[in-house]
């Protein structure tokens, strides 16, 4: 089993109400791997600069994740972004972006990473994203991200890019936005009408939900009294959710999709106890699994027959 | 099995962008016993002016709710609410309020009012809801709805309200606004800290999360591809809530509490389908039951252990 992941590989500024990081690490290819490295063999495939060190690197083969389709780029600075959030914290207000070298970024993957049994294609521009998907071929599974921007200003693109896909990861507001429908459960079936068998809709602290052809299933988001830095929880819950799936034989069934929405809530939770990627890259897979049953019993009602009045 | 409930009878006044109503049957107590008449007997306790005729009354006794108590003021005018919902049906715009007969309600409850197994105090001023809790004396279990009305303007009260009933619930904003907690773990434990062994934060389309001073249930809302006006469903969620903890002997355990959460939940999502009362007031107990188990079946999953990798 192994999982190929294109994104930005970053660094990141982030001041909350509860503390503030200068510098630090991220970018989704990183919060998307290191989440799934719980679960499977993964390769970030992306860009960096000259700053991007040794310590950087270590943070994600210290989790096992295999950084050969990182490209270092001599001279260039890596994607830098800066961002605040207040007490609302589902907000993020942007206050710099730096594209460095992902302003020239032309994917050319190694074989190893074409030859992976599952792709996601995090949040790039949508041209970029069909590159990947076209030079990786026949996969199990192929995920897709995207964001506000490239549905304003690459819809057409980024349309031909989810036609390729089995499955979107976006947030519940993108979908709308995507489809420019209001209501979710029919937003989610326009998407699937371009192809994608499937819909995951990220609701931030409330949670997500998974639409499919015949099916919908929806997981609350774990209450956690002390959230300190919601950056890159969406692409740990990407990379729970497609890290276990790649841990699975064949095409992932129902029942498979939903411990797998329950694995990405469960990583998107611990990703935002701490900032950036300080919780999940000290994460055990025994941590993992005990929240996945606290998940599960916080979940769980009986379906009794209705009582006599 | 019996149940009292104190709050606004009234008619609405409801444009959505899916069409509009003009003096609909409405109000917090209107929209709670209709959704409880499926599950126990159900008494309505407030004020109606002479507006309110038999059409009303059939409404109401058509679902067997008991209106001895509803009291119509000779010469007065029945509460009326105008509002209008843009796409975003989360947010209710208010264009016109008229307490009519409501501004001067003195509650005085009937005996058979006052000895009802089960009590829930709608959103009304505090003061008038600790006098229908204290007329009420003992009961199985209080529960008590607010708004950000009387948080501003009535905070003192309303937290001497809330110390004296077993369950408060409320938007989830308006937990947070109550206790200027920005967290809803947090938000709710300090609810608790007032006396309520229980809260429930209705979330709108997301669902509703019940916290207990040892636990934490969930539920997504229910994905539905025609919602047509949102009045009063956080009304028909307390209906179905309490409609089924009172039938049930004894207080309320956690698996009854958690099954109530999802006849609320059920409730709530008829009522947003039409306008009004039109859905629920047409409802079957069949229908309840049939979606009661849809829920069930799209918020469950397997809590597999870990796969090999």
């Amino acid at each position: 089993m192994s999982l190929t992941v294109v994104g930005s590989i970053a660094f990141d500024s982030v001041k909350t109400p509860f503390g503030e990081r200068d510098r630090m690490l991220g970018g989704a290819a990183v919060h998307f791997s290191l989440a799934a490295s719980f679960f499977t063999e993964v390769r970030p495939v992306g860009p960096v600069g000259d700053d991007f060190g040794a310590a950087e690197f270590e943070v994600l083969e210290g989790r096992g994740v295999l950084t050969d389709d990182i490209e270092q780029v001599p001279g260039g600075q890596s994607f830098f972004w800066r961002g605040r959030y207040d007490y609302d914290l589902n907000v993020a207000h942007t206050e710099d972006t730096q594209l460095g070298v992902f302003g020239e970024f032309e994917p050319k993957l190694s074989a190893a990473s074409q030859e992976a049994d599952m792709l996601f294609l995090a949040n790039i521009q949508p041209d970029l994203q069909r590159q990947v998907r076209a030079q990786c071929g026949t996969v199990r599974f192929c995920g897709l991200d995207s964001m506000n921007l490239w549905i304003e200003t690459a819809r057409d693109s980024l349309l031909a890019a989810i036609a390729e896909v089995d499955c979107v990861v976006l947030n519940d507001a993108e979908v709308r936005q995507l489809t420019g429908e209001p209501n979710l459960a029919r937003a989610a079936r326009a998407v699937m009408e371009h192809g994608p068998g499937a819909v995951v809709a990220k609701q931030g602290e409330y949670g997500a939900a998974l639409f499919t052809a015949d099916s919908f299933f929806a997981l609350p988001g774990i209450p956690l009294e002390d959230v300190r830095d919601p950056t890159g929880a969406g692409d740990s819950f990407a990379g729970g959710f497609l890290g276990y799936l790649d841990s699975h034989e064949g095409a992932p069934d129902e029942a498979t999709l939903r411990r797998a929405m329950g694995y990405g809530t469960v990583l998107a939770s611990f990703n935002v106890e701490q900032f950036g990627t300080e919780r999940v890259a000290a994460l055990s897979r025994e941590e993992i699994d005990e929240r996945f049953s606290e998940l599960h019993a916080m979940t769980r009602f009986e379906p009794l027959p209705a009582p006599a009045e």
